[in-house]
């Protein structure tokens, strides 16, 4: 079922194991025509689009402060308390995450450090569409939480019934926001990036969705509105020696094609036997999924790669730089060192991924579509800027100032120069 | 010569303390151009667009090895100690920067933590125009070191003399950076991000540069190349109260002006002597600069702001968000907390900007164009991601078990409860 490629070649990385690319332009119109009409008519050009493009009526836009309090009747017990384990694991994690400021006399009378601020106002975007997302309401409110963000608002498309699933609501509960717009798709991405009169405009967008979410956040980046990252479809791959068990690798295939016909799932190995074994489980296992279809459509683009070596394959993840990896080998601790690209990775043959998803405390948002070599998962880092302070004092002035005036001068800025002259020369 | 706003109030900022818009359509058309024909042609498209735009005719697009090597004899003595010194102080504050590995155990059998890894592959590009901006490498090359990249690259435009000025040679030698490249402008940034035969392609591109060069950057992150920022006209904003020296604050406004006619500088205070005085100096001050021109203009659309307090002066900084921010007052180191937006910080009277512009150690590659509310400046941070890790024992994995599921069926996942429900199921 799924295709096995055999000791591909470093020349031919590229054209294997390339992702499918984005045609930008089919959204770029309507992101336009949104994002105009959001600026020109607010709120009632949010409704107008909600009403023509997802043929949802609205009345109001923001979900009453009723609803939220309420909510809590309406989850079942063991997915509230299931929550609340998931909320205590990621607050702790997170937390770890707090930095110290930490002042360094660079030299007699210089002192620099940099000190944290929280980001003041942040829009969080969690998509709707078949499920409630409410674990990423978890994993991008708990660090802006903890990060000290002032002002958390927070936009989910309606479901069917024109509301918001409770749980998303008894998330918004527990952490303590109130502020939750029932909005989705561009027009929620063109009101956080520029305010209505119901909607506040953000200093920063997070929040994955689909390519026309994702398109309105990087039109709203080129419009100044910072955002966490552009998400594309999730990804998987794992690296898996003969000691692995093959079941627990089809399942965690399969619980990665799941998530959409556009998921990405690679698993390589030096064992061609492990390799047939888990298409084999793989084949029957999907039978039972009720996504089976979509699991189905991914698993057929999905690539079983046999490598000489498992030094080879996690080389080929640190070219493909995956958003997911697992690592299924009897020395996963140590082969650790030689991951330089991935997103989250999971040791061993018990950390299945789905235990990131939800509930052991590392965040589910992630760098896909290669983006890993460069970027990071959300952090309270990401809610957060760094102000670098500086003190020098008129002796600290005198250490330096011959260096400054040398550089200015060779800069050809010598006015930067008379700075440190005019308070060298002073007399008072 | 400066004009002075009275108090103006909260509903006036936007429209008072807005920057210039830049037309980004100005420059798409010949960014296409250029992305097209390096990716055509490469090195020969490079060249090709360097004679066209630039008029610059290159026989070889690399900087030999041996200009490197010899740099050190062409420049000047005090030049070499002075960015030694700078180097030292760059360095030793840069390296407090260094994050430290912290695993958590969230709940008994589940580990998790985060590892830093360096970026593999970064391009700098410094800019030339009008002088040679080696302070810039230092600012970036230093903490690319200290994060342990790989592989730096350097693209700057050729001189008039068709080579690259010895200060930045001498810096790459110092820093042990061996591939230099002259060429500038938008083909730079194309090259960087497409690779040619000559010039590899990178991971992440930083640097600043003139409005086609950040058009560059931004077309370049479109197609999935990291970038530092989008760094728009340098800014100064400073707040004074009555004990402030003007004749040091003018010197600072003076010395942010002489960077480009387009420089950004505000001086709030709760003193109209200390504006009027400080208008007065400038306008004798400003003759004796070399770049009397530029700083002039620049000058001429700065903003005195008369405000009724301190409070306010630092509530205006904030709402500007200012890339530089000089705290001329009393309580300097008090008043810090209440400053929630800007790049980098200068506290008291003998902190001016130029110092942190070249020697004391901080980094003076910041958040520009109001960005600071949601950015930080360039750090070894810049240069690295941070991998998640995690083990979950099958301890662990029954802790969580439960509450995996739970969500993963609230959201409609059960293939994500299958690989929770495979493991603990399994006797081997």
């Amino acid at each position: 079922m799924i295709k096995i490629y055999k000791f591909p070649q470093r020349t031919q990385w590229r054209e294997y194991f390339s992702r499918p690319v984005f045609n930008e332009n089919s959204t770029s119109e309507k992101i336009n025509e949104v994002f105009n009409s959001v600026d020109k008519y607010g709120d009632e050009g949010v409704k107008k689009i909600a009403l023509e493009f997802d043929e949802y009526k609205s009345d109001s836009l923001k979900v009453p402060l009723e609803s939220i309090r309420n909510s809590s009747e309406l989850v079942d017990l063991d997915v509230k308390n299931a929550i609340k384990l998931a909320q205590g694991n990621i607050q702790k994690f997170h937390e770890s995450q707090i930095s110290k400021t930490q002042v360094v006399e660079t030299q007699k009378g210089v002192q620099c450090w940099r000190e944290t601020r929280p980001i003041n106002n942040v829009g969080l975007y969690i998509p709707g569409g078949s499920a409630p997302l409410f674990s990423t309401l978890l994993m991008l409110a708990i660090p802006a939480k903890i990060a000290g963000v002032r002002n958390i608002f927070v936009s989910t498309p309606p479901n069917k019934q024109g509301g918001v699933d409770p749980e998303i609501l008894y998330v918004a509960k527990l952490l303590g926001i109130n502020e939750i717009f029932s909005i989705g798709g561009i027009q929620a991405i063109a009101a956080f990036a520029l305010g209505t009169e119901t909607i506040p405009s953000v200093d920063k967008i997070f929040g994955p969705g689909n390519q026309f979410v994702t398109s309105a956040k990087a039109y709203a980046q080129k419009k100044g509105v910072a955002i966490d990252m552009l998400a594309g479809p999730s990804e998987l791959f794992v690296v898996a020696d003969n000691t692995a068990n093959p079941q627990f690798i089809a399942a965690d295939l399969i619980s990665q094609a799941e998530h959409g016909a556009d998921s990405q799932v690679i698993l390589a190995s030096d064992s061609e036997m492990l390799l047939r074994k888990v298409n084999d489980i793989c084949i029957d296992l999907i039978k039972t999924l009720p996504r089976e279809k979509i699991a189905k459509k991914s698993l057929s683009k999905s690539r079983l790669v046999l490598m000489s070596s498992i030094e080879d394959c996690i080389e080929l993840s640190n070219f493909y730089a995956p958003e997911h990896l697992i690592i299924a080998c009897h020395n996963a601790r140590t082969l650790r060192s030689q991951i330089s690209n991935a997103g989250s990775v999971f040791l061993g043959n018990f950390s299945c991924e789905s235990a990131g998803d939800y509930a052991s405390g590392t965040n589910h948002a992630l760098p896909t579509g290669g983006t890993a070599v460069a970027e990071s998962g959300i952090s309270v880092e990401s809610f957060q800027k760094k102000i670098s302070f500086q003190t020098v004092s008129k002796e600290g002035l005198k250490n330096l100032g011959p260096s400054i005036k040398a550089m200015a001068n060779a800069e050809g800025l010598q006015g930067h120069a008379l700075a440190v002259d005019i308070r060298l020369d002073n007399k008072s």
